[in-house]
């Protein structure tokens, strides 16, 4: 290979299947013209769907895994096979060294743990997070933690702000994100200690981003600011709130457009201008969340990306690769580190 | 006044103002033919446009309140003007036993401040709650806490859900409404101590619900279930992230069909169908927050509501006075409280 990034990618844990895994890497190979592959599965699976795309196969390696972490396993239950399972073994190559990052489509908590206890927390993170890329009205926010922790202190919360901003200089592109914390208020002293303790903290520190407070979850699709900064519970709802809204209000314009044939006229004719809708809501469009303060990074993809979402999450993943987003974390974290020193009692861990 | 249900209007402490106030008293008025008020504001403000509307005023009181409690005043501040404020007096009413329910789209803080000072919880609650019917696919849900209590343990979670569902009874007239816990994934290991402890508590009470276990955010939009019970700083971010993201679906929606003449034709075309789009995500709809556990009732009404938005709040304060809210979870607390004693360790207060 010739010194570009390598991605292990878990061929067999997303529900798409393999096929559309395969096509997915085919993509990303086409615009990522240095990109490689190592692909994680079975290997009499892999074969023939890789014998479709040789552009792929002159830059992919399989990599033979005799098992699959199916979305039921428990996290304890998938941690025991970490060796035997597609999804265990990219991760293992990406510690090695043998992969620059590893992508799965498969079970959520699964992948956490593997990645967690494989890769463990970089020197200075308490906990790692998960951050992804979401549709605002003017372009996309990120947000983090979207679920790994359920509760986090201060702590935790200036070094998700470190790493998030971090994350949204290399996927949005931005010299100085504006940074703020997910609070039920923007007045100083609204929401729970840790938040306001978080706050102080941040509001001093000298770091390659703007800290702009709090704000609520109504700015999150604003656009407002470009990292919003929460536990991972609070950002699990979020998310999972917001996912729930879009269905409810693009169902129920739906059942508009049907419910008369004035409806469905007007639909038929504004059908093209809807498309621009349709293409900045698709959840193929934001794929690839991110496990955050690991050595090493995990992408994950949703299980239902089809493979041009699948694609966009190793696009991620490459991205965060030649940033090298690690090296980034490392240097802020530095100067954070300081400065919670100086606020918060250190934990006794 | 005949014996029928007497409100409280805090006419002066809303963005809308108080003409707003008084019209919308008015529509109400003349949904409910034995509805009275007591008007609380300024006499001066309140008499020219009161002259202006005879059928409320055959049936309506001004009360003169020479203060009012601004969005910028702090709860601190507003409760120390209680006896002098629009709000404030509004309350007291409910508490002398004048009215039935205070109806105010003031400065929510203070509000609540003013609320459980003035009224304090009801024998058996240890926090007040903030509960609101929210549009979903099928029609509506009731989602609380809203923002009350900032942090909540198990035995709160469990009162939350008792006087959700008593509220979900009366606004939404279900017999067995499907009451949920909101967390961070279906299964039973998910998310915090708190959230586990209580849907042991309400998996084995005998009420007038459907205990149905947990739900993730996503669901809230979907109509599967009528009660969705949480703290108050998830219930706040959700609201707001729902809020937000209707907003953000709307808005690429306009943009999409302002993109091309043939977006803007078949908005045109399809305008009337999506009315029904339009009227089932307007928040004026849904209005009508109410504080549920204090010895009194007390609806929030949006700052931002018009008259027609107002008159809904106030058909809600009128529903739950004819429904005798308050009975209702005394009575299913006497059960619930059975079961709390037997699960979780008494609070020591």
């Amino acid at each position: 290979m010739n010194g570009g990034p390598i991605i292990a990618l878990d061929v067999m844990s997303g529900d798409a299947g393999a096929a559309e895994a395969i096509a997915a890497a085919d993509i990303a190979a086409e615009r990522y013209p240095r990109l490689h592959f190592l692909l994680f599965g079975q290997q009499d699976v892999i074969a023939p769907e890789l014998a479709r795309w040789p552009r792929l196969a002159a830059r992919a390696r399989v990599v033979h895994s005799p098992d699959t972490v199916t979305m039921h396993d428990k996290p304890s239950q998938a941690l025991r096979r970490s060796k035997t399972t597609s999804m265990g073994m990219a991760i293992d190559a990406v510690k090695t060294g043998d992969a620059n990052a590893a992508v799965s489509a498969g079970n959520t908590g699964a992948l956490m743990a593997m990645a967690l206890f494989g890769l463990r927390t970089m020197p200075g993170i308490d906990r790692p997070a998960l951050a992804a890329a979401l549709p605002t009205l003017k372009s996309e926010s990120v947000m983090l933690d979207l679920g790994a922790n359920t509760e986090c202190d201060a702590t935790n919360l200036v070094q998700f702000a470190v790493m998030g901003a971090a994350f949204a200089r290399t996927v949005l592109g931005l010299e100085r994100p504006r940074v703020a914390l997910l609070n039920i208020g923007e007045e100083e002293l609204k929401g729970t200690d840790e938040i306001r303790a978080a706050a102080t903290v941040l509001k001093g520190a000298q770091l390659p981003m703007q800290f702009t407070g709090f704000v609520e979850g109504d700015k999150i699709g604003s656009g407002d600011v470009d990292v919003v900064v929460t536990d991972g519970f609070s950002g699990n709802i979020a998310l999972k709130t917001a996912e729930g809204t879009s269905r409810l209000v693009t169902g129920l314009l739906g059942q508009a457009f049907r419910s008369s044939i004035w409806g469905k006229l007007g639909y038929f004719i504004a059908r093209g201008a809807l498309q621009s809708l349709r293409a900045h809501l698709d959840p193929n469009a934001h794929n690839g969340a991110v496990f955050l303060g690991l050595n090493g990074l995990v992408v994950k993809s949703h299980g239902s990306a089809n493979a041009r979402g699948l694609a966009n999450a190793i696009g991620v993943a490459h991205d965060l690769v030649i940033d090298d987003v690690g090296r980034r974390i490392r240097d802020d974290l530095a100067g954070i580190n300081m400065a919670l020193a100086r606020t918060i009692e250190p934990d006794a861990a």
